[in-house]
Protein backbone atom coordinates (compact mmCIF):
# COMPACT_ATOMS: atom_id res chain seq x y z
CA UNK A 1 0.00 0.00 0.00
CA UNK A 2 1.70 3.26 -1.34
CA UNK A 3 1.13 6.72 -0.38
CA UNK A 4 -0.23 9.02 -2.69
CA UNK A 5 2.15 10.23 -4.72
CA UNK A 6 0.94 13.47 -7.57
CA UNK A 7 2.44 16.24 -8.42
CA UNK A 8 -0.66 18.62 -8.59
CA UNK A 9 -4.31 18.67 -7.28
CA UNK A 10 -7.09 20.60 -7.20
CA UNK A 11 -9.99 20.57 -3.81
CA UNK A 12 -13.10 22.44 -4.54
CA UNK A 13 -15.18 23.56 -1.40
CA UNK A 14 -11.54 23.93 0.65
CA UNK A 15 -12.54 26.46 3.31
CA UNK A 16 -14.09 24.30 5.92
CA UNK A 17 -14.98 20.77 6.33
CA UNK A 18 -14.13 17.51 4.09
CA UNK A 19 -12.25 20.03 1.70
CA UNK A 20 -10.10 21.38 4.25
CA UNK A 21 -8.76 18.53 5.28
CA UNK A 22 -7.88 16.84 1.97
CA UNK A 23 -5.86 20.20 1.63
CA UNK A 24 -3.95 19.74 5.08
CA UNK A 25 -3.28 16.28 4.68
CA UNK A 26 -1.78 16.63 1.01
CA UNK A 27 0.22 19.17 2.79
CA UNK A 28 1.48 16.93 5.31
CA UNK A 29 2.09 13.99 2.84
CA UNK A 30 5.74 13.10 2.95
CA UNK A 31 6.08 13.99 -0.48
CA UNK A 32 3.75 16.55 -0.70
CA UNK A 33 2.08 17.67 -4.32
CA UNK A 34 4.36 20.39 -5.85
CA UNK A 35 1.06 22.30 -6.28
CA UNK A 36 -2.48 22.23 -3.97
CA UNK A 37 -5.03 24.11 -5.51
CA UNK A 38 -7.86 25.24 -2.59
CA UNK A 39 -10.38 26.92 -4.06
CA UNK A 40 -13.24 28.73 -2.28
CA UNK A 41 -15.81 30.55 -3.12
CA UNK A 42 -15.07 33.56 -0.62
CA UNK A 43 -11.57 33.35 -0.94
CA UNK A 44 -10.61 36.54 1.32
CA UNK A 45 -9.88 35.48 5.22
CA UNK A 46 -10.51 32.10 5.13
CA UNK A 47 -9.12 29.01 6.75
CA UNK A 48 -7.15 28.22 3.92
CA UNK A 49 -5.91 31.09 3.43
CA UNK A 50 -3.75 31.06 6.56
CA UNK A 51 -1.85 27.83 5.35
CA UNK A 52 -1.05 29.43 2.30
CA UNK A 53 1.29 32.01 4.49
CA UNK A 54 3.12 28.49 5.41
CA UNK A 55 3.11 26.34 2.66
CA UNK A 56 4.50 28.34 -0.86
CA UNK A 57 2.85 24.85 -2.91
CA UNK A 58 -0.54 25.75 -1.67
CA UNK A 59 -2.50 27.82 -3.79
CA UNK A 60 -6.10 29.72 -3.38
CA UNK A 61 -8.10 30.19 -6.33
CA UNK A 62 -11.71 31.79 -6.13
CA UNK A 63 -14.41 29.80 -8.05
CA UNK A 64 -18.38 29.40 -7.34
CA UNK A 65 -19.15 26.13 -8.49
CA UNK A 66 -22.54 26.72 -9.81
CA UNK A 67 -21.00 29.39 -12.39
CA UNK A 68 -19.69 28.96 -15.69
CA UNK A 69 -17.40 31.88 -15.48
CA UNK A 70 -16.01 31.08 -12.20
CA UNK A 71 -15.08 28.02 -13.55
CA UNK A 72 -13.50 29.41 -16.80
CA UNK A 73 -11.41 32.24 -14.73
CA UNK A 74 -10.50 29.22 -12.19
CA UNK A 75 -9.50 26.65 -14.99
CA UNK A 76 -7.11 29.66 -16.27
CA UNK A 77 -5.36 30.66 -13.57
CA UNK A 78 -4.47 26.96 -12.68
CA UNK A 79 -3.68 26.31 -15.97
CA UNK A 80 -1.10 29.17 -15.83
CA UNK A 81 0.32 28.54 -12.86
CA UNK A 82 1.00 24.63 -13.76
CA UNK A 83 3.34 26.90 -17.00
CA UNK A 84 2.64 23.77 -18.94
CA UNK A 85 2.32 21.03 -17.05
CA UNK A 86 -1.24 18.99 -16.48
CA UNK A 87 -3.47 18.65 -13.51
CA UNK A 88 -3.30 14.82 -11.77
CA UNK A 89 -6.38 15.27 -9.43
CA UNK A 90 -9.54 17.53 -9.30
CA UNK A 91 -11.31 16.17 -5.95
CA UNK A 92 -15.11 17.89 -6.75
CA UNK A 93 -15.91 18.33 -3.40
CA UNK A 94 -17.80 21.41 -2.92
CA UNK A 95 -21.70 19.84 -1.71
CA UNK A 96 -25.22 21.54 -0.36
CA UNK A 97 -27.61 19.79 1.72
CA UNK A 98 -31.25 21.09 2.42
CA UNK A 99 -32.88 19.28 5.35
CA UNK A 100 -36.55 19.11 3.29
CA UNK A 101 -38.80 16.64 3.70
CA UNK A 102 -40.71 15.07 1.05
CA UNK A 103 -44.03 16.92 2.13
CA UNK A 104 -42.18 20.55 1.96
CA UNK A 105 -39.33 20.29 -0.51
CA UNK A 106 -39.16 22.35 -2.89
CA UNK A 107 -38.27 23.05 -7.07
CA UNK A 108 -35.48 26.20 -5.91
CA UNK A 109 -34.11 23.18 -3.47
CA UNK A 110 -34.13 20.58 -5.79
CA UNK A 111 -32.58 23.33 -8.79
CA UNK A 112 -29.97 25.13 -6.08
CA UNK A 113 -28.78 20.81 -4.73
CA UNK A 114 -28.71 19.57 -7.75
CA UNK A 115 -26.82 22.18 -9.55
CA UNK A 116 -23.73 22.25 -6.59
CA UNK A 117 -23.79 18.76 -6.52
CA UNK A 118 -24.31 17.28 -9.71
CA UNK A 119 -23.77 20.06 -12.37
CA UNK A 120 -20.01 21.71 -10.62
CA UNK A 121 -18.38 18.52 -11.32
CA UNK A 122 -19.58 17.60 -14.84
CA UNK A 123 -18.50 21.51 -15.71
CA UNK A 124 -15.54 21.17 -13.67
CA UNK A 125 -14.48 18.04 -15.25
CA UNK A 126 -15.41 19.56 -18.92
CA UNK A 127 -12.77 22.80 -17.48
CA UNK A 128 -10.28 21.13 -16.95
CA UNK A 129 -9.98 17.97 -19.26
CA UNK A 130 -7.35 19.72 -20.98
CA UNK A 131 -5.31 19.85 -18.02
CA UNK A 132 -6.22 16.56 -17.26
CA UNK A 133 -5.27 14.83 -20.00
CA UNK A 134 -1.82 16.74 -20.04
CA UNK A 135 -1.44 15.07 -17.08
CA UNK A 136 -2.27 12.07 -18.12
CA UNK A 137 0.08 12.40 -21.37
CA UNK A 138 2.83 12.85 -18.85
CA UNK A 139 2.79 9.10 -18.04
CA UNK A 140 1.47 7.58 -21.25
CA UNK A 141 2.64 4.08 -20.20
CA UNK A 142 1.29 3.08 -16.72
CA UNK A 143 -2.60 2.08 -16.44
CA UNK A 144 -5.24 4.89 -15.30
CA UNK A 145 -4.78 5.63 -11.67
CA UNK A 146 -4.80 8.76 -9.16
CA UNK A 147 -1.46 9.25 -9.38
CA UNK A 148 -1.51 9.54 -13.11
CA UNK A 149 -4.80 11.84 -13.83
CA UNK A 150 -7.82 11.51 -12.35
CA UNK A 151 -11.66 12.95 -11.38
CA UNK A 152 -12.68 12.24 -7.70
CA UNK A 153 -16.31 13.05 -7.27
CA UNK A 154 -17.14 13.65 -3.52
CA UNK A 155 -20.40 11.68 -3.23
CA UNK A 156 -22.59 9.83 -0.27
CA UNK A 157 -24.31 6.85 0.37
CA UNK A 158 -27.79 8.76 0.88
CA UNK A 159 -27.20 8.86 -2.52
CA UNK A 160 -27.27 4.94 -2.81
CA UNK A 161 -30.64 4.27 -4.28
CA UNK A 162 -30.58 0.84 -2.93
CA UNK A 163 -29.78 1.72 0.81
CA UNK A 164 -31.59 4.60 1.32
CA UNK A 165 -28.92 5.70 3.80
CA UNK A 166 -30.41 7.76 6.96
CA UNK A 167 -33.83 7.79 6.11
CA UNK A 168 -34.83 8.18 9.61
CA UNK A 169 -32.46 11.50 9.99
CA UNK A 170 -33.20 13.11 7.71
CA UNK A 171 -35.39 12.88 4.32
CA UNK A 172 -33.29 15.60 2.19
CA UNK A 173 -35.07 14.20 -1.62
CA UNK A 174 -32.94 16.90 -3.10
CA UNK A 175 -29.56 15.71 -1.74
CA UNK A 176 -30.44 12.10 -2.54
CA UNK A 177 -31.62 12.74 -5.99
CA UNK A 178 -28.33 15.18 -6.67
CA UNK A 179 -26.15 12.46 -5.06
CA UNK A 180 -27.42 10.12 -7.10
CA UNK A 181 -27.39 11.41 -10.16
CA UNK A 182 -23.55 12.83 -9.24
CA UNK A 183 -22.69 8.52 -9.47
CA UNK A 184 -24.85 8.17 -12.61
CA UNK A 185 -22.03 11.31 -13.56
CA UNK A 186 -19.25 9.46 -12.66
CA UNK A 187 -19.69 6.36 -14.39
CA UNK A 188 -20.19 8.23 -17.62
CA UNK A 189 -17.40 10.39 -16.95
CA UNK A 190 -15.52 7.11 -16.59
CA UNK A 191 -16.93 5.78 -19.72
CA UNK A 192 -16.14 9.19 -21.60
CA UNK A 193 -12.99 9.92 -20.44
CA UNK A 194 -11.19 6.81 -20.04
CA UNK A 195 -10.20 7.07 -23.93
CA UNK A 196 -7.94 9.99 -22.36
CA UNK A 197 -6.24 8.14 -19.81
CA UNK A 198 -8.17 9.49 -16.68
CA UNK A 199 -9.61 7.88 -14.16
CA UNK A 200 -12.65 8.48 -12.40
CA UNK A 201 -14.60 7.49 -8.81
CA UNK A 202 -17.02 8.65 -6.69
CA UNK A 203 -16.37 8.41 -2.71
CA UNK A 204 -18.70 7.95 0.25
CA UNK A 205 -16.90 10.14 3.06
CA UNK A 206 -18.44 8.29 6.13
CA UNK A 207 -21.10 10.49 7.84
CA UNK A 208 -18.05 13.34 9.01
CA UNK A 209 -18.46 15.38 11.75
CA UNK A 210 -18.16 18.84 9.44
CA UNK A 211 -20.85 21.82 9.51
CA UNK A 212 -23.12 19.63 6.79
CA UNK A 213 -22.84 16.12 9.38
CA UNK A 214 -25.04 18.18 11.41
CA UNK A 215 -24.79 18.11 15.55
CA UNK A 216 -25.90 14.32 16.22
CA UNK A 217 -23.98 12.07 18.61
CA UNK A 218 -23.42 8.69 16.71
CA UNK A 219 -20.68 6.10 17.30
CA UNK A 220 -20.60 5.72 13.54
CA UNK A 221 -19.68 9.37 13.16
CA UNK A 222 -16.18 9.64 12.01
CA UNK A 223 -14.00 13.08 12.11
CA UNK A 224 -12.45 14.85 9.46
CA UNK A 225 -9.14 13.58 9.66
CA UNK A 226 -10.15 9.76 9.93
CA UNK A 227 -12.68 10.03 6.64
CA UNK A 228 -9.95 12.17 4.62
CA UNK A 229 -7.06 10.20 5.68
CA UNK A 230 -9.24 7.00 4.87
CA UNK A 231 -9.93 7.98 1.54
CA UNK A 232 -6.05 9.44 0.39
CA UNK A 233 -5.64 5.30 1.40
CA UNK A 234 -8.11 4.54 -0.94
CA UNK A 235 -7.14 6.15 -3.54
CA UNK A 236 -3.32 5.40 -3.50
CA UNK A 237 -4.95 2.15 -4.01
CA UNK A 238 -7.15 2.32 -6.84
CA UNK A 239 -6.11 1.29 -10.68
CA UNK A 240 -7.43 0.81 -13.78
CA UNK A 241 -10.58 -1.70 -12.97
CA UNK A 242 -11.41 0.60 -10.21
CA UNK A 243 -12.71 3.55 -12.46
CA UNK A 244 -16.61 4.47 -12.82
CA UNK A 245 -16.73 2.61 -9.03
CA UNK A 246 -18.82 4.13 -6.15
CA UNK A 247 -16.56 3.45 -2.57
CA UNK A 248 -16.59 4.51 1.05
CA UNK A 249 -13.33 6.00 3.10
CA UNK A 250 -12.55 2.62 3.93
CA UNK A 251 -12.26 1.14 0.25
CA UNK A 252 -15.93 -0.63 0.44
CA UNK A 253 -17.84 -1.10 -2.67
CA UNK A 254 -21.54 0.66 -2.23
CA UNK A 255 -24.12 0.09 -3.72
CA UNK A 256 -25.60 2.62 -6.35
CA UNK B 1 -52.94 -12.52 -13.91
CA UNK B 2 -56.11 -10.00 -13.56
CA UNK B 3 -56.77 -7.08 -15.54
CA UNK B 4 -56.05 -3.44 -14.26
CA UNK B 5 -59.37 -1.69 -12.80
CA UNK B 6 -59.08 1.66 -11.24
CA UNK B 7 -61.58 4.36 -11.14
CA UNK B 8 -59.30 7.12 -12.15
CA UNK B 9 -55.87 7.59 -13.74
CA UNK B 10 -54.27 10.73 -14.99
CA UNK B 11 -51.18 10.57 -17.34
CA UNK B 12 -48.88 13.42 -17.72
CA UNK B 13 -47.64 14.38 -21.48
CA UNK B 14 -50.38 12.52 -23.27
CA UNK B 15 -50.76 13.56 -26.34
CA UNK B 16 -47.97 11.61 -28.18
CA UNK B 17 -45.60 8.46 -27.56
CA UNK B 18 -45.98 6.33 -24.48
CA UNK B 19 -48.52 9.12 -22.81
CA UNK B 20 -51.02 8.45 -25.78
CA UNK B 21 -50.52 4.87 -25.95
CA UNK B 22 -51.53 4.65 -22.26
CA UNK B 23 -54.88 6.93 -22.43
CA UNK B 24 -55.74 4.67 -25.54
CA UNK B 25 -55.23 1.63 -24.24
CA UNK B 26 -57.06 2.46 -20.43
CA UNK B 27 -59.25 3.72 -22.64
CA UNK B 28 -60.05 0.30 -24.13
CA UNK B 29 -59.96 -1.84 -21.16
CA UNK B 30 -62.72 -4.36 -20.63
CA UNK B 31 -63.24 -2.03 -17.88
CA UNK B 32 -62.24 1.47 -18.65
CA UNK B 33 -61.93 3.63 -15.79
CA UNK B 34 -64.40 6.15 -15.23
CA UNK B 35 -62.20 9.03 -15.51
CA UNK B 36 -58.99 9.31 -17.32
CA UNK B 37 -57.18 12.75 -16.65
CA UNK B 38 -54.92 13.59 -20.39
CA UNK B 39 -52.54 16.30 -19.74
CA UNK B 40 -50.86 17.84 -22.10
CA UNK B 41 -49.34 21.02 -22.14
CA UNK B 42 -51.05 22.65 -25.40
CA UNK B 43 -54.90 21.10 -24.45
CA UNK B 44 -55.75 22.77 -28.15
CA UNK B 45 -55.88 20.84 -31.15
CA UNK B 46 -54.21 17.48 -29.95
CA UNK B 47 -54.70 13.77 -30.90
CA UNK B 48 -55.81 13.78 -26.87
CA UNK B 49 -58.78 15.99 -28.18
CA UNK B 50 -59.95 13.60 -30.46
CA UNK B 51 -60.35 10.98 -28.29
CA UNK B 52 -62.12 12.94 -25.64
CA UNK B 53 -64.94 13.43 -27.91
CA UNK B 54 -65.85 9.92 -28.36
CA UNK B 55 -65.26 9.40 -24.74
CA UNK B 56 -66.90 11.46 -22.17
CA UNK B 57 -64.68 9.48 -19.40
CA UNK B 58 -61.89 11.39 -20.99
CA UNK B 59 -60.81 14.69 -19.76
CA UNK B 60 -58.33 16.84 -21.12
CA UNK B 61 -56.29 18.75 -18.34
CA UNK B 62 -53.78 21.75 -19.38
CA UNK B 63 -50.86 21.66 -17.80
CA UNK B 64 -47.10 22.50 -18.11
CA UNK B 65 -44.97 20.14 -15.65
CA UNK B 66 -42.22 22.01 -14.86
CA UNK B 67 -44.49 25.67 -13.47
CA UNK B 68 -45.85 24.86 -9.89
CA UNK B 69 -48.85 27.45 -10.66
CA UNK B 70 -49.70 24.83 -13.42
CA UNK B 71 -49.78 21.58 -11.10
CA UNK B 72 -51.54 23.23 -8.50
CA UNK B 73 -54.28 23.98 -11.08
CA UNK B 74 -54.36 20.95 -13.05
CA UNK B 75 -54.75 19.14 -9.21
CA UNK B 76 -57.79 21.51 -8.55
CA UNK B 77 -59.12 20.94 -12.09
CA UNK B 78 -59.01 17.15 -11.56
CA UNK B 79 -60.07 17.19 -7.72
CA UNK B 80 -63.47 19.32 -8.65
CA UNK B 81 -64.37 16.66 -11.35
CA UNK B 82 -63.74 13.88 -8.69
CA UNK B 83 -66.27 15.22 -6.81
CA UNK B 84 -64.81 13.78 -3.41
CA UNK B 85 -63.41 10.81 -4.67
CA UNK B 86 -59.79 10.04 -5.03
CA UNK B 87 -57.09 9.41 -7.70
CA UNK B 88 -56.01 5.62 -8.23
CA UNK B 89 -53.45 6.39 -10.58
CA UNK B 90 -51.17 9.24 -10.75
CA UNK B 91 -48.46 8.47 -14.12
CA UNK B 92 -45.51 10.71 -14.53
CA UNK B 93 -44.54 10.44 -18.24
CA UNK B 94 -44.20 13.75 -19.72
CA UNK B 95 -40.23 13.75 -20.31
CA UNK B 96 -37.22 15.28 -22.33
CA UNK B 97 -34.36 14.11 -23.84
CA UNK B 98 -31.12 16.39 -25.60
CA UNK B 99 -28.61 14.37 -27.30
CA UNK B 100 -25.99 16.08 -25.84
CA UNK B 101 -22.05 14.42 -25.25
CA UNK B 102 -20.19 14.59 -22.69
CA UNK B 103 -18.29 17.32 -24.28
CA UNK B 104 -21.08 19.93 -25.29
CA UNK B 105 -23.75 19.08 -22.14
CA UNK B 106 -24.23 22.32 -20.88
CA UNK B 107 -25.45 23.90 -17.71
CA UNK B 108 -28.92 24.77 -19.03
CA UNK B 109 -30.02 21.12 -20.53
CA UNK B 110 -28.64 19.71 -17.20
CA UNK B 111 -31.10 21.77 -15.55
CA UNK B 112 -34.18 21.94 -18.25
CA UNK B 113 -34.09 17.44 -18.03
CA UNK B 114 -33.77 17.26 -14.06
CA UNK B 115 -36.57 20.00 -13.93
CA UNK B 116 -38.62 18.09 -16.22
CA UNK B 117 -37.76 14.32 -15.39
CA UNK B 118 -37.01 14.74 -12.37
CA UNK B 119 -37.87 17.72 -10.20
CA UNK B 120 -41.85 17.68 -12.09
CA UNK B 121 -42.80 13.99 -10.69
CA UNK B 122 -41.60 15.22 -7.17
CA UNK B 123 -44.44 18.03 -7.41
CA UNK B 124 -46.74 16.54 -9.05
CA UNK B 125 -46.55 13.32 -6.12
CA UNK B 126 -47.08 16.64 -3.57
CA UNK B 127 -50.02 18.17 -5.65
CA UNK B 128 -51.75 14.90 -6.10
CA UNK B 129 -51.40 13.58 -2.49
CA UNK B 130 -54.64 14.51 -0.69
CA UNK B 131 -56.36 12.73 -3.97
CA UNK B 132 -53.94 9.86 -3.94
CA UNK B 133 -54.18 9.69 0.15
CA UNK B 134 -57.91 9.32 -0.39
CA UNK B 135 -58.05 6.94 -3.25
CA UNK B 136 -56.00 4.65 -0.48
CA UNK B 137 -58.81 5.37 2.30
CA UNK B 138 -61.61 4.22 -0.34
CA UNK B 139 -59.83 0.60 0.16
CA UNK B 140 -58.99 0.48 3.70
CA UNK B 141 -58.24 -3.16 4.12
CA UNK B 142 -56.44 -4.18 1.17
CA UNK B 143 -52.47 -4.11 0.71
CA UNK B 144 -50.56 -0.98 -1.64
CA UNK B 145 -51.65 -1.88 -4.94
CA UNK B 146 -51.99 -0.19 -8.16
CA UNK B 147 -55.87 -0.70 -7.92
CA UNK B 148 -55.89 1.21 -4.51
CA UNK B 149 -53.75 4.73 -4.80
CA UNK B 150 -50.12 4.56 -6.58
CA UNK B 151 -47.10 6.53 -8.39
CA UNK B 152 -46.06 5.36 -11.54
CA UNK B 153 -43.01 7.34 -12.83
CA UNK B 154 -41.71 6.56 -16.22
CA UNK B 155 -37.88 5.80 -16.14
CA UNK B 156 -35.33 4.60 -18.28
CA UNK B 157 -32.32 1.92 -18.20
CA UNK B 158 -30.44 4.81 -19.56
CA UNK B 159 -31.27 5.82 -15.76
CA UNK B 160 -29.32 2.50 -14.31
CA UNK B 161 -26.21 3.70 -13.32
CA UNK B 162 -24.75 -0.09 -13.40
CA UNK B 163 -25.93 -0.74 -17.03
CA UNK B 164 -25.47 2.67 -18.88
CA UNK B 165 -27.99 1.25 -21.04
CA UNK B 166 -27.13 2.49 -25.02
CA UNK B 167 -23.96 4.29 -24.31
CA UNK B 168 -22.40 4.07 -27.93
CA UNK B 169 -26.16 5.06 -29.02
CA UNK B 170 -26.28 7.98 -27.37
CA UNK B 171 -24.22 9.84 -24.27
CA UNK B 172 -26.98 12.21 -22.90
CA UNK B 173 -25.83 12.87 -19.61
CA UNK B 174 -28.73 14.94 -18.60
CA UNK B 175 -31.23 12.19 -19.29
CA UNK B 176 -29.02 9.58 -17.91
CA UNK B 177 -28.69 11.47 -14.22
CA UNK B 178 -32.28 12.93 -14.32
CA UNK B 179 -33.41 8.95 -14.56
CA UNK B 180 -30.79 7.76 -11.79
CA UNK B 181 -32.62 10.83 -10.00
CA UNK B 182 -35.85 9.68 -10.86
CA UNK B 183 -34.73 6.06 -9.19
CA UNK B 184 -33.90 8.07 -5.92
CA UNK B 185 -37.36 9.98 -6.49
CA UNK B 186 -39.09 6.39 -6.72
CA UNK B 187 -37.61 5.04 -4.05
CA UNK B 188 -38.16 7.71 -1.44
CA UNK B 189 -41.83 8.92 -2.31
CA UNK B 190 -42.44 4.49 -1.57
CA UNK B 191 -40.46 4.96 2.04
CA UNK B 192 -42.85 8.52 2.58
CA UNK B 193 -45.82 7.84 0.96
CA UNK B 194 -46.37 4.02 2.31
CA UNK B 195 -48.07 5.17 5.34
CA UNK B 196 -50.75 6.57 3.26
CA UNK B 197 -51.58 3.93 1.64
CA UNK B 198 -49.72 4.89 -2.00
CA UNK B 199 -47.75 2.57 -3.72
CA UNK B 200 -44.86 3.55 -6.11
CA UNK B 201 -42.74 2.02 -8.75
CA UNK B 202 -40.63 3.03 -12.11
CA UNK B 203 -40.83 1.56 -15.02
CA UNK B 204 -38.53 1.10 -17.71
CA UNK B 205 -40.83 1.09 -21.06
CA UNK B 206 -38.56 -0.20 -23.61
CA UNK B 207 -37.01 1.28 -26.32
CA UNK B 208 -39.99 2.72 -27.80
CA UNK B 209 -40.97 3.83 -31.73
CA UNK B 210 -41.95 7.59 -30.56
CA UNK B 211 -40.31 11.17 -31.45
CA UNK B 212 -38.21 10.84 -28.29
CA UNK B 213 -37.28 6.78 -29.34
CA UNK B 214 -35.51 7.97 -32.06
CA UNK B 215 -35.54 6.74 -35.64
CA UNK B 216 -32.50 3.82 -35.42
CA UNK B 217 -33.90 0.35 -36.82
CA UNK B 218 -33.00 -1.99 -34.04
CA UNK B 219 -34.58 -5.20 -33.70
CA UNK B 220 -34.94 -4.45 -29.70
CA UNK B 221 -37.20 -1.78 -30.30
CA UNK B 222 -40.76 -2.20 -29.64
CA UNK B 223 -44.29 -0.50 -30.57
CA UNK B 224 -46.21 2.21 -28.36
CA UNK B 225 -48.73 -0.49 -27.85
CA UNK B 226 -46.62 -3.23 -27.06
CA UNK B 227 -44.48 -1.40 -24.04
CA UNK B 228 -48.16 0.23 -23.19
CA UNK B 229 -49.60 -3.00 -23.21
CA UNK B 230 -47.00 -4.91 -21.81
CA UNK B 231 -46.46 -2.03 -18.65
CA UNK B 232 -50.40 -2.06 -17.91
CA UNK B 233 -50.64 -5.79 -17.20
CA UNK B 234 -47.06 -5.31 -15.34
CA UNK B 235 -48.57 -2.79 -13.16
CA UNK B 236 -51.76 -4.89 -12.49
CA UNK B 237 -49.68 -7.74 -11.05
CA UNK B 238 -47.49 -5.60 -8.82
CA UNK B 239 -48.03 -5.90 -4.63
CA UNK B 240 -46.55 -4.12 -1.73
CA UNK B 241 -43.81 -5.90 -1.38
CA UNK B 242 -42.77 -4.39 -5.01
CA UNK B 243 -43.41 -0.68 -4.15
CA UNK B 244 -40.13 1.09 -4.64
CA UNK B 245 -39.00 -0.97 -7.00
CA UNK B 246 -37.65 -0.38 -10.75
CA UNK B 247 -38.83 -2.47 -13.34
CA UNK B 248 -39.59 -2.69 -17.27
CA UNK B 249 -42.19 -3.12 -19.37
CA UNK B 250 -42.23 -6.82 -18.94
CA UNK B 251 -41.90 -6.96 -15.47
CA UNK B 252 -37.72 -7.91 -15.27
CA UNK B 253 -36.15 -6.00 -12.33
CA UNK B 254 -33.30 -3.50 -13.48
CA UNK B 255 -30.48 -2.81 -11.63
CA UNK B 256 -30.25 0.63 -10.13
N1 LIG C 1 -20.29 15.55 6.30
C1 LIG C 1 -20.80 14.40 5.96
O1 LIG C 1 -21.23 13.61 6.80
C2 LIG C 1 -20.86 14.00 4.52
C3 LIG C 1 -21.38 12.73 4.21
C4 LIG C 1 -21.45 12.33 2.88
C5 LIG C 1 -20.99 13.18 1.89
N2 LIG C 1 -20.51 14.41 2.20
C6 LIG C 1 -20.05 15.27 1.08
O2 LIG C 1 -18.75 15.77 1.32
C7 LIG C 1 -18.57 17.03 0.68
C8 LIG C 1 -18.04 18.05 1.68
O3 LIG C 1 -18.98 18.15 2.73
P1 LIG C 1 -18.63 18.79 4.15
O4 LIG C 1 -19.23 17.89 5.17
O5 LIG C 1 -17.21 19.16 4.21
O6 LIG C 1 -19.58 20.10 4.04
P2 LIG C 1 -19.40 21.56 4.64
O7 LIG C 1 -18.64 21.50 5.91
O8 LIG C 1 -20.78 22.13 4.63
O9 LIG C 1 -18.50 22.29 3.53
C9 LIG C 1 -19.00 22.45 2.23
C10 LIG C 1 -17.95 23.15 1.40
O10 LIG C 1 -18.48 23.29 0.06
C11 LIG C 1 -18.38 24.66 -0.31
N3 LIG C 1 -19.43 25.05 -1.25
C12 LIG C 1 -20.76 24.84 -1.16
N4 LIG C 1 -21.40 25.37 -2.22
C13 LIG C 1 -20.43 25.96 -2.99
C14 LIG C 1 -20.45 26.69 -4.21
N5 LIG C 1 -21.60 26.94 -4.86
N6 LIG C 1 -19.27 27.11 -4.72
C15 LIG C 1 -18.12 26.87 -4.08
N7 LIG C 1 -18.04 26.19 -2.92
C16 LIG C 1 -19.18 25.75 -2.38
C17 LIG C 1 -18.51 25.43 1.00
O11 LIG C 1 -18.02 26.73 0.82
P3 LIG C 1 -18.45 27.92 1.86
O12 LIG C 1 -17.57 27.74 3.08
O13 LIG C 1 -18.18 29.17 1.08
O14 LIG C 1 -19.92 27.72 2.19
C18 LIG C 1 -17.65 24.56 1.91
O15 LIG C 1 -16.30 24.83 1.70
C19 LIG C 1 -19.94 17.41 0.11
O16 LIG C 1 -19.97 17.10 -1.26
C20 LIG C 1 -20.88 16.53 0.88
O17 LIG C 1 -22.07 16.26 0.16
C21 LIG C 1 -20.44 14.85 3.50
N1 LIG D 1 -39.15 6.32 -26.27
C1 LIG D 1 -38.29 5.60 -25.60
O1 LIG D 1 -37.57 4.77 -26.17
C2 LIG D 1 -38.20 5.75 -24.10
C3 LIG D 1 -37.30 4.89 -23.43
C4 LIG D 1 -37.18 5.00 -22.06
C5 LIG D 1 -37.96 5.93 -21.38
N2 LIG D 1 -38.83 6.75 -22.04
C6 LIG D 1 -39.61 7.70 -21.24
O2 LIG D 1 -40.98 7.59 -21.55
C7 LIG D 1 -41.63 8.85 -21.35
C8 LIG D 1 -42.42 9.22 -22.59
O3 LIG D 1 -41.52 9.30 -23.68
P1 LIG D 1 -41.96 9.28 -25.22
O4 LIG D 1 -41.04 8.37 -25.92
O5 LIG D 1 -43.41 9.08 -25.33
O6 LIG D 1 -41.56 10.79 -25.60
P2 LIG D 1 -42.18 11.81 -26.64
O7 LIG D 1 -42.80 11.08 -27.79
O8 LIG D 1 -41.10 12.80 -26.91
O9 LIG D 1 -43.36 12.51 -25.78
C9 LIG D 1 -43.04 13.24 -24.63
C10 LIG D 1 -44.29 13.77 -24.02
O10 LIG D 1 -43.95 14.52 -22.85
C11 LIG D 1 -44.55 15.81 -22.94
N3 LIG D 1 -43.77 16.82 -22.24
C12 LIG D 1 -42.43 17.09 -22.33
N4 LIG D 1 -42.11 18.13 -21.57
C13 LIG D 1 -43.24 18.55 -20.97
C14 LIG D 1 -43.56 19.59 -20.06
N5 LIG D 1 -42.60 20.42 -19.61
N6 LIG D 1 -44.85 19.72 -19.65
C15 LIG D 1 -45.80 18.90 -20.09
N7 LIG D 1 -45.56 17.90 -20.96
C16 LIG D 1 -44.31 17.73 -21.39
C17 LIG D 1 -44.61 16.10 -24.43
O11 LIG D 1 -45.53 17.13 -24.68
P3 LIG D 1 -45.47 17.98 -26.06
O12 LIG D 1 -46.16 17.12 -27.08
O13 LIG D 1 -46.21 19.23 -25.71
O14 LIG D 1 -44.02 18.21 -26.40
C18 LIG D 1 -45.04 14.74 -24.95
O15 LIG D 1 -46.43 14.56 -24.77
C19 LIG D 1 -40.53 9.85 -21.02
O16 LIG D 1 -40.46 10.04 -19.63
C20 LIG D 1 -39.29 9.15 -21.52
O17 LIG D 1 -38.12 9.56 -20.83
C21 LIG D 1 -38.95 6.68 -23.40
Amino acid sequence: MGELRVRSVLVTGANRGIGLGFVQHLLALPNPPEWVFATCRDPKGQRAQKLASKHPNLVIVPLEVTDPTSIRAAAASVGERLKGSGLNLLINNAGIARANTIDNETLKDMSEVYTTNTIAPLLLGQAFLPLLKKAAQENPGSGLSCSKAAIINISSTAGSIQDLYLWQYGQALSYRCSKAALNMLTRCQSMGYREHGIFCVALHPGWVKTDMGGTLEDKSRVTVDESVGGMLKVLSNLSEKDSGAFLNWEGKVMAW
